[in-house]
């Protein structure tokens, strides 16, 4: 398994799914991080079970971190809570890995499914890189090292959110609501990227299939892939 | 001045900048259509007077059409009056034209600025396709001329809305908001010119420089151009 040794990480969404996996490879990879937070909007609710029993595995490694991403006020909150418990107030990794996803045809879209997908899925994500940035920006300032290349924001996407791809993927779903969201998405990641380059952080957009996927494309990135969109095998796809 | 003769067209924002200036042109060219709709959210308020005015002048062709395209209620009204006031029930463009503009940077970029935009440039745009397109499906019975080429959806959009093109255009501006709306305008603009080509209807987006620049592009659109983002020379460029 990739590791991503010595360096703190944020992963939300990480109750289950693919967030809960991804802290779970994190955990158990051979180069663990120092520190995974792993937000979660319910730590008390039984969706929380599962990353809970982990926890106890490793409870020096892993802090749950209550985190509703389509809430300004938790993200507030949790930012606050991160920066208590980081052990010199910088953030190497965060992953925006929460979303929802929204009905197939745009008989069924309206504007509540529309705005819903937007909250959680971009302006969310938009908001917590805002409340985390004098973290990233603190990790910034850390020397680097093989596992350490400075830190990154990945903001996790979809194949169905390239345009590009539209004739190829509407086989596949159309989700009117859920692509417009990832396709905005992508935008702001790809602006960031070049708007937080001068304080050298990378934000390259990973499409996801997996938590071993993800891992792998996130321990091969270079400077070079920052604004890219990256399918599962570190491949660059057209927007 | 290019026209659209003998066909049927709405313009929404139809009050000032580009929409008016849309509606004048279309109304004053050589050949213009049959019947103009110039959608405005307040037409009787004193932003509405350059149209009223233009109105005056050719009574017969332009009608305005309350419809504010940030309410999901106005939208299906609007598309009552104008299905009651189509001469053969159906139209044969549609410019979702009506946008609005955010703050430039990320620290003014808030959930209420994304929001906002989000519904009035990528919500109401696809609420109105919605609720107009049996009018577009009829316009794709009607038989075709060299003026009447097919029904048309043109959802305007910016060169800032291209991903690839972000690090060229962030010096222009950067717009967090603005941007990922035109960009989740263009991926609905996108599969819908993918979904509706049973329909016989095209779905390009249009890059706007001024009213002219459009009519001039639209004007000298064809099928093979559904789906694509065009600039103001007609010509593709990246999303
Ligand atoms: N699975 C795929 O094949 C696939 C493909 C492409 C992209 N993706 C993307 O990958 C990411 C994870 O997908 P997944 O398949 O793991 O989804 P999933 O199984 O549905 O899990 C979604 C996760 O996001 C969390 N979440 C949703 N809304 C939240 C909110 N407001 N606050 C905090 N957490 C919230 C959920 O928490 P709760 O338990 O509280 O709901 C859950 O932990 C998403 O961004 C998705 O779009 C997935
Ligand atoms: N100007 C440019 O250089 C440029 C470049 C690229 C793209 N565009 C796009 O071109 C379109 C027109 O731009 P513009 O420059 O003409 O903008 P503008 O001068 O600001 O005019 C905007 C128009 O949209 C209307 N509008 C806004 N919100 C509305 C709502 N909720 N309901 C109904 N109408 C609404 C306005 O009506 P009110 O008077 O009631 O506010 C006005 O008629 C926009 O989609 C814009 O994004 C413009």
């Amino acid at each position: 398994m990739a590791g991503l040794g010595c360096c703190t990480v944020l992963v939300t969404g990480a109750n289950r799914g693919i967030g809960l996996e991804l802290v779970r490879q994190l955990a158990e990879s051979k180069h663990p991080p120092s520190q995974i937070f792993a937000g979660c909007r319910d730590p008390e609710g039984p969706r929380a079970k599962a990353l809970k029993e982990l926890v106890q595995k490793h409870p020096k490694l892993i802090t749950i971190i209550r985190l509703d991403t389509s809430d300004p006020a938790s993200i507030k909150e949790s930012s606050r809570v991160v920066g208590s418990k980081l052990a010199n107030g910088s953030l190497d990794v965060l992953i925006n890995n929460a979303g929802i996803n929204g009905p197939n045809t745009l008989q069924e879209t309206g504007m509540k499914e529309m705005m819903d997908l937007y909250i959680t899925n971009v302006v969310g994500p938009m908001l917590i890189i805002k409340d985390f940035l004098p973290f990233l920006q603190k990790a910034a300032t850390q020397p680097r090292s093989g596992a350490r290349k400075g830190p990154m924001i990945i903001n996790v996407s979809s194949v169905l959110a390239s345009i590009e791809k539209c004739r190829e993927t509407i086989n596949i779903a159309v989700m009117y609501s859920y692509r417009a969201s990832k396709a905005a998405l992508n935008m702001l990641t790809r602006c960031m990227a070049v708007e937080f380059e001068k304080d050298g952080i990378m934000a390259p957009v990973a499409v996801v299939d997996s938590a071993s996927g993800m891992l792998r494309v996130i321990s091969s990135l270079t400077a070079k892939d920052s604004g890219t969109l990256l399918d599962w095998e570190g491949n660059s796809i057209p927007w």
